[in-house]
């Protein structure tokens, strides 16, 4: 019997060109499909919660796949760990309804910026937080990101030049946001986080708000400038795209039928 | 006339074989004097306030070196940074007077050691702590620590073999411990830090110790045992060595004279 089985996966971005399988780059997706093709000995396709760009972490990416083998769910998570790179780990392996589907399934993602603000960034915080050495006041941040709370067309935000694909052209660039707050991250001086809570993000969402962001926190924009860069709905009225390496997939949420 | 100038310099020590020059390995030593000297033009030894292991990381080291070279203060901070490699950073460079010494004159040392409890490290995490899966409980590490407070011979926990090189070996294996604690990382599950203060650390002494507290949050021995160890004066008495990975030097101490 065919069996569908659900992956919880945590990896560190840096070494990789993004989730999405390609051909002659490495990428997770690519990656873990190898080795567990060699683990079902029989070709295995995964499907992911959405796709992460090169150098972007995930703490919490969801992916499910279909197999007929029979073995222990322990294959899956402890067997493919020991044949998969030190820096991509299945945190969680189970089975699943055959329906489920980590993307179409999914009601929403969290994701969490993290970035530095000092004038030199500490060598082990350079791979995983953007450097932005500048003066924020974190309070004109947060007076942006309320602007963001609730359902809007986020097309100021999304990747110049993207196509929507489906599923996601359905609903075009509208999403909602249902969390969005800046934190100083504690006991690291000159650091925050942004996190973003929603029902789906465009692609270069999250980094492209976080680029116009910094550019509120600092006082060259305010907030009223802030929302008429989302009433636009160009992506040229926005900031410039933050770095990928301060950006984290922190988690796909489902609805309680899974 | 010949200056002194005092750096402060963090690192990443993951790729590195240790602080120390060697002939035929990179170290951090070596990567920054080889920069300085294209700098300055004449051959530049710099001193540290101590060796740290392959591996080990650093926030807070401090080095000083000798040069008749006249360039500017930020010659030595952002031109130097300009030749450094990204994971290692000067983080301010200053002219002191001729007589300090980064070694000699450090009048104590504070470092943290990161460690995760879960079951699979967080890929982001794996370079910057140990990961320790079992379960521990603080306060029994805690009872252990406070056993450290003062001063007392570290022999038990003092490398192997090691041999003590003046001008340690004036105090040979003793050490005054101010401050030991063991803290919950704020918003990081599962993961905990030891801060170790003290007036100096023998070699391999703080992943000596973390390696015996492992132990002792485990319940494996108890806080009386791990005095009986400490008292033993024996190396053999103690716990393993904890990798070098979650070990950070964090701040460098220095008599107000500077």
């Amino acid at each position: 019997m065919q069996r569908n089985i659900r992956l919880l996966i945590s990896f560190d971005g840096t070494n990789y060109k993004g989730w999405q399988r390609q051909s002659s780059v490495v990428t997770i997706q690519g990656t873990i499909e190898e080795k567990l093709t060699i683990i079902c000995g029989e070709k295995i396709i995964i499907h992911g919660a959405g796709r992460t760009d090169a150098g972007v972490h995930a703490l919490g990416m969801v992916a499910n796949f279909h197999t007929n083998a029979s073995h222990g769910l322990t294959a899956f998570a402890r067997g493919l760990n020991s044949l998969l790179p030190a820096d991509i780990r299945v945190l969680k392996a189970e089975d699943v309804t055959e329906e489920f589907h980590s993307r179409f399934w999914a009601t929403g993602k969290k994701y969490r910026y993290d970035f530095y603000t000092g004038k030199t960034i500490p060598p082990t915080e350079r791979l995983y937080a953007a450097h932005v050495p500048a003066t924020f006041d974190p309070g004109l941040i947060q007076s942006c990101l309320d602007i963001l709370i609730g359902t809007h067309d986020f097309a100021s935000f999304t990747a110049s030049g993207g196509k929507a694909t489906s599923p996601e052209s359905r609903r075009g660039t509208v999403r909602t946001i249902s969390k969005a707050s800046c934190q100083p991250i504690a006991n690291k001086r000159n650091s925050f986080s942004l996190i973003f809570i929603g029902d789906g993000f465009l692609r270069h969402m999250v980094r492209n708000l976080t680029g116009t962001l910094w550019l509120a926190g600092q006082g060259r924009i305010t907030p009223a400038g802030f929302q008429n860069i989302l009433a636009e709905k160009n992506r040229e009225a926005a900031g410039a795209t933050a770095p990928a390496c301060g950006l984290f997939l922190e988690q796909v949420y489902y609805e309680n039928r899974l």
